[in-house]
């Protein structure tokens, strides 16, 4: 069994997302909260110099910056380029065992956590913390993705979603229900690392990534629609095929034209507009969790 | 009776405020919506480069740029400046008789009118325009907001602030609502110019600014409470002395301390965070029409 002693959490990967920012910031004025007896956890504030121009990044998104291949290498010239290889030697000097990366999004996502793999010990804990709060989703996106982001870093451990919440803002409800999280992360670490697993379900529900969707564009590249008014907010409603998806700006309706029901998610996240992404497109499944 | 021939429509003075982009686009791909018998409308992209890099502004708020003593003098060295002057020097030569300034906010302010003046022209179209949709409410800000802004530059017009609208985003919903009141104003004003007047109510609602609220902050200025999650989107909701009205990072609520009912709008708007505004407070009132 592997203990959990060396919790790392993160806010301010995005400057302009700032429940994390505060989240952080609060907890390092209670240091007791951040400590148990069997674990103690740090902080950490991204990108500080993000969070006080109170911008997503500076000059690159920071979080696609943790590709292996960066973060050892001399020849980088972006700022989050260098943010992102001091970070990583600290996760490597702190022995960090698990990590939660606190974001927000502008999607109706609730409290989604975004699972660093879909090791055993990851999808238990998330389980569990499905089981405190209806807002918790469990996502999981390609491993490929985690390569690049910060939850990369470590094997085990989430990214926090928490959403809609507009860039830039602060949103109390979800702050304190994300803050409800991290205690209930670290009271379950601290009961593991002295050999209890808290009760876990047979089962979970998880979401997985199955692709990626563009706005309709004309042949000059120019977005042509927006989303549809029916999806709007509908993150993790099921769209059918046939449903509507899009509508164009004079009008016409783009329906959903695949033969898959699929569960909709990040649809309109502010800062997926300049990834040409309007929503993800993922699976439902129910999965039997292992008792480790 | 003052004839209104040319109208001015105007999006992307904010560069990431897409729905006012995508208006002024899309109409400049069917300019036949821009013309009537008796009058004609241009339009105006306003920041072209801020809209490129999907950014409220390069340099400065353009929107903060159009005090007349800015708008004459060679000495001005920021990029919205520049584009300040040029604007101004377009309306001159337009012979612009009233604008419509497209923008969104965060807050949840339906299609809210903030009128140029209280000229009675403006006041009459306004309550026009809200007989027509229920998201319609009028807004009277300070004189002196007006000097700064594009919508100073023509006594007759108003800001259209649409919302809430995540900044980067597009809302379907609200952008069909704010071309049929874009379509619906030139349709007043092409009958106003053949003598007739629209049929108006004998008295009509509107809020008038009060003062700003900042965010509660400590001795360095620092942030240490979030909007209650009671106000969160309740724009234009009444607030009475004592409701909850911020709440501390640490739980504590914080009530509405002053003696009158107001009603609290741009509740959580994203931009104004680095202005140092968490809302505004405003008197709502019943005004008469003065039948022109």
């Amino acid at each position: 069994m592997k203990h959990v002693r060396n919790v790392l959490i993160v806010g301010g990967v995005h400057g302009n997302e700032l429940n994390g920012v505060y989240l952080v910031k609060t907890l390092e004025q209670q240091r007791s909260q951040l400590t148990r007896s069997h674990l103690s956890a740090t902080t950490l504030l991204a990108n500080p110099e993000a969070i006080r121009r109170n911008r997503r990044y500076v000059d690159t998104d920071l979080n696609r910056c943790f590709d292996p291949k960066d973060l050892t290498t001399a020849n980088i010239t972006l700022h989050e380029q260098q943010v992102a290889q001091q970070i990583y030697t600290q996760v490597q000097d702190r022995g960090v065992d698990f990590v939660v990366d606190l974001h927000t999004t502008t999607a109706n996502m609730g409290l989604t956590l975004i699972l660093s793999s879909d090791h055993p010990l990851n999808v238990a804990i998330a389980a569990y913390l499905a089981t405190i709060s209806p807002l918790v989703k469990i996502l999981l996106l390609s491993p490929q993705s985690a390569i690049k982001r910060l939850r990369g870093l470590c094997p085990l451990g989430f990214t926090l979603e928490a959403g809609a919440i507009a860039q830039g803002t602060l949103d109390a409800h979800l702050f304190f229900e994300s803050r409800r999280l991290i205690r209930e992360t670290l009271d379950y670490w601290n009961r593991w690392n002295q050999g209890e697993v808290p009760p876990l379900p047979s089962e979970t529900t998880v979401y997985e990534q199955v692709q990626t969707l563009d706005f309709p564009r004309d042949q000059n590249g120019e977005v042509i629609a927006m989303v549809h008014p029916d999806r709007h907010g509908q993150d993790y409603e099921a769209i059918v095929p046939g449903d509507p998806l899009f509508i164009s700006f004079d009008g016409q309706v783009i329906p959903y034209n695949s033969h898959e029901v699929l569960y909709p998610i990040f649809i309109q996240e502010s800062a997926y507009w300049e990834k040409g992404i309007a929503m993800y497109l993922t699976r439902k499944k129910q999965v039997p969790l292992e008792m480790a």
